[in-house]
């Protein structure tokens, strides 16, 4: 079956869900341009989630992705978020920030019984998740709902572990790709590959339809990705830009700027490998530091340097979200930009 | 110009120099099949490239890629090798090595006046170069030889330089690509790209004709990469196991087995950064290590634990290099190979 068809959209396209850079403007455009707009949940309680879907749903008749992340949450850990405090003691003496006042605030919740209750009610088209799939009684429940499951994989591995578990169609998600590594089976970093060998090896390994993402950033790419064997593609870094993206001046600029050229994958801002701009606390501390609590409670610590950097007008602090190809970053509507990238499936 | 027309070849495929996994039969094999065969010359003195060169001229009249390295060597730092050596310590006692017995061996020459008497006297079709162009006077004296010079761009930078410095047509290097690394405007490895966002970067870059490299294992590869603006492809991994390379047994068992599905950036085997398949010491000291010695300098040191391990009939110790894409490894004639991947550029 096409993508088009299992997920009931013109376009084989998807706009990648962002937490923290949209909200529904970026989804609703998306989606009634053709293509399939994603909401992120993960960072919303569920009363915004609920305000979110009842505005999209005002805004938009067309199928969307609602997305979640589905990790363990981590026990905290007392010793380890005052070592990580340690690192970055100099941090919060040089910007004036009482350490003791900051208290621990896990940012992103997995998905839960209490989502899984709005996705009854709202059905989305499409639930897509990060980090592989919820429990199995979470998962019924949403496919109970008529949601189409999409989860993305980042080996040949957690492909094959997601159509075995239920997915019904797979993101390969390319080394390339910005934002979180939706990596679950190992935490090994070597064992991420680039688009370009990731995509093709899933698709030879499942029956499922495979969506490229990771690198893809204008139509030319999209056709090199079904080249590869896509059924469709996700991209994300290409609509951080567009009008309806709430991203901040600070990233916005920083996309436009020459150090958009270099990104690293680390796990400084919330625990688990994410790819981002290299900014001042990438440079100094390195992109992995084995004292960052475990996801997703790192982010507490260096939320209020993030807050206060960004007072200042810089994002030294700053998880500057971006894949590897900045090169389709416009400020321009969503349904412009969906047009453009829709000539990449026009042979 | 194309690429075919630049370099007097039928296909714009290129067979990629691996030194140490063949010689001159791979080359000549390639090269008559129609696509542009390469012989590694930086492991090699100038008495044996010129046995080598020889063998293959009398087996080949159409044009060949010479490939030589231009690192800067360094030098040596004592207190530097014993610490590597007292990392490696164990593995000697473990398989019975004496340590005092084992010499510095530096296996790996850059590009010279003695090499570049070769080219002149040889005249090969195309010279390429790793880790950028040697220096001005010898890279004169290559294109006075008539030779087209070819060199590898990890990062847009390094292209835009090759440009500027004088290569006739560049090697987009993706981070999926097996073996040495060809970075060499910055030793940072965040700064790799994977092929789907450093080849069309390139491309839009330069005026040169662009060749891209990393993770393309077949046919359908082939096309993504004219896809996303190649003149032309290189490919290394697709090769190692035809019948004229030269790979060891255990090499091409490893590659065939489940093992090559995980590999890992690693200078261990050097002291420059290079690809392979993750094998016990990548496994044991992790694949970046801050005592190994410069390049080339590392080789010395872990060549006996190579040697004592192949001898046991394992690759425990041993370079096993592969990009991340091992699909295409066939055990065929290197001109079958090329027929197959001819397919690519017939739409």
């Amino acid at each position: 079956m096409t993508l088009q068809r299992l997920l009931n959209i013109d376009l084989p396209l998807i706009q990648a869900p962002m937490a923290g850079v949209q909200l529904h403007g970026l989804t609703a455009a998306v989606s009634n341009a053709g293509a399939l707009g994603s909401l992120p949940g993960a960072m919303l309680d569920a009363a915004w989630l609920r305000h979110e879907l009842t505005t999209l749903k005002s805004k938009t008749k067309r199928p969307y992705n609602l997305n979640f992340f589905c990790h363990q949450p981590p026990a905290p850990d007392e010793q380890r978020e005052a070592l990580w405090r340690s690192v970055l003691a100099p941090y919060y003496q040089e910007l004036g920030i009482d350490a003791q006042q900051i208290l621990p605030a896990p940012s992103r919740q997995p998905f839960s019984h209490e989502m899984a209750d709005l996705v009854t009610e709202f059905q989305p088209a499409v639930v897509s998740f990060h980090f592989g799939l919820p429990s199995a009684e979470l998962l019924a429940r949403v496919k109970a709902s008529g949601a189409k499951v999409l989860s993305s994989a980042t080996t040949v591995e957690e492909a094959v572990w997601l159509q075995q578990h239920g997915a019904d169609a797979i993101i390969a998600q390319g080394l390339e790709a910005g934002g979180h590594r939706g990596m679950f089976l190992s935490a090994e970093l070597t064992s991420q590959l680039g688009t370009f060998a990731l995509l093709p090896q899933i698709v030879a390994a499942v029956q499922l339809p495979v969506i490229a993402a990771g690198g893809i950033a204008d139509a030319q790419g999209i056709r090199a990705a079904m080249a590869l064997g896509a059924s469709g593609v996700q991209l994300g870094t290409a609509f951080l830009c567009t009008h309806e993206a709430s991203t901040s001046a600070i990233h916005r600029a920083a996309l436009h700027s020459p150090a958009a050229a270099h990104t690293a994958v680390t796990n400084l801002f919330s625990g688990r490998p994410a790819r981002g701009i290299v900014n001042r606390i990438i440079r100094e501390l390195g992109p992995i530091s084995a004292h960052a609590p475990a996801f997703p409670l790192a982010t507490g610590a260096i939320a209020p340097l993030r807050s206060k950097g960004e007072s200042l007008g810089h994002g030294d602090f700053s998880p500057l979200w971006a894949g590897q190809n900045v090169s389709g970053c416009k400020d321009i509507g969503a349904a412009e930009l969906v047009a453009e990238l829709a000539l990449g499936f026009t042979h």
